[in-house]
């Protein structure tokens, strides 16, 4: 009988492959709840490897992912989408039979398709999961135990998954204090498309259409705007290439509403102009 | 000789012609520095009127127009900006010869035109100012003292502008802390299309565009680039009837990049959309 937030250990190893801001703030949040005995990690670079095992982030580093995942009870793989599926069929064939899989990559249909199936023939548990809790920063120094805390987390079981695996890390998840939402895969990039995906589409293009002769007069209104524009390039280039249908019918459902308010516009129709900002704010009022 | 934020009274009668967020503000303002002796207020609302004097915000409440701004030195005309020209063409007839009248709206070309050959008629210095100050939120509980200190304030004299009226107001938005900009009303007019008005229409589009069903999966990202879809539904149909041509310049701008990025997803072209979004990230990094 344990309590929501009490110590337990559910995993005794856990390995993270990719300590950036979301490596790190989960390892700092297992690490804050007791609910691994050793926290081991992957880096690339030696010098993020000796600033995570200074700042007390993780118990082991390793340079060789294979050797980082060997022996772990969990192995979260937590490098930008593109890389998630090459490295996860490497681990795979390394982790002990019966331990436990997950990867925390924004999109989740293609990525559970093609590791579920290589997971299951090595009787690897794996399960895809996308905590909402990234940040337009990147790298392990803006890393927060408490990352995860009232953030929603989306655990997407594919058709292989293991039912006492789904119900043990929806229990870990909830420990970390995230509000969890089990749902399909393909439901869930269609979902964080429109929520995630696009408003970083808007603010990138945003930003691009400002003059920089005038940028030093911009409020906080542009700036609040825009600051999904300062997020890691490299990483929505992956989100891009791994949910490009979704995101692509996203940004036409945005263009539809744009050329309705620009036609209204056009037609100086200002009482039907007036009703569409007063229906924006009431649903943005509710957020 | 006085030092900046010195106490010094620059105008005797001060009045406040529609008392909300901005006209609020400017009254706490101009009472916490003392650059005034006595701060009238003309109101719509018994309810606004009695609240803005229990908090202290003026010193006698008006619900005439005409009789708050006859014995003015300084006429401040705070309300949305489609009634600013209407409530000009009245108060300059009754106003004292040689007192200056402001307006703080956020579009400039056609209420300088508009206002500044009626004024001069009546020897009424006018000149239009935008504070770029405001805030998604609307009304007078709102309102701060504080809330010009580094903030832009963009003043826009017109053809018939007296220069040492010009000099005064100049001087007087500085000691309210703000960020003092003189520049031609129809140039103000091009900027603030693209640093405030189109990150407007950008929001509100976009909210409108998340399925109902799925805002509750919504992160702080969609929550910051749609704040300034709250805004006042009265006061953006305004700003967009005065502003007409240069917001729908402004939205074919956004447009263009827009379709550069939906091309780049289309064509799977993941170099170019990273370098795209690496533009993005350094001029928003810089902002």
């Amino acid at each position: 009988m344990t309590k929501t937030g009490s110590r337990k250990i559910i995993f005794g190893k856990v390995a993270i492959i990719g300590v950036g801001l979301l490596g790190a703030s989960f390892a700092l949040a297992v690490k804050k709840r007791g609910l691994a005995k050793v926290i081991v990690g992957f880096f690339r670079k030696r010098k993020s490897a000796l600033a995570a095992k200074r700042l007390g982030m993780v118990d082991v580093v390793y340079f060789d992912c294979l050797k980082a995942a060997k022996t772990a009870d969990l192995v979260v793989l937590a490098t930008p989408a593109e890389s998630i599926k090459e490295i996860a069929l490497k681990v795979i064939k390394v982790m002990k039979p019966g331990a436990v899989l997950i990867d925390v990559g924004s999109t989740k249909k293609e990525i559970v398709e093609t590791i579920e199936i290589a997971a299951s023939r090595k009787r690897i548990n794996f399960i895809g999961v996308h905590p909402l809790a990234g940040s337009e920063k990147s790298g392990l120094i803006f890393a927060k135990a408490d990352l995860f805390v009232k953030a929603i987390c989306f655990i997407t079981p594919g058709k292989k998954t293991d039912k006492k695996t789904l119900v043990k890390l929806q229990d870990f998840w909830k420990r970390l204090g995230a509000k969890v939402c089990v749902i399909n895969p393909a439901i869930h990039d269609h979902i964080v498309s429109l929520v995630s995906h696009l408003p970083h589409m808007v603010s990138f293009a945003l930003i691009k259409s400002i003059s920089p002769d005038y940028l030093r007069f911009s409020g906080s209104g542009l700036k609040d705007c825009t600051r999904l524009a300062s997020s890691n390039p490299e990483i929505w280039r992956d989100i891009c290439s791994t949910n490009r249908k979704e995101i692509l019918a996203s940004i036409k459902r945005f263009k539809i509403q744009l050329k309705t308010l620009e036609g209204l516009l056009k037609r100086k129709d200002w009482d039907a102009l007036e009703k569409f900002f007063l229906k924006a704010k009431l649903i943005r009022d509710n957020l």
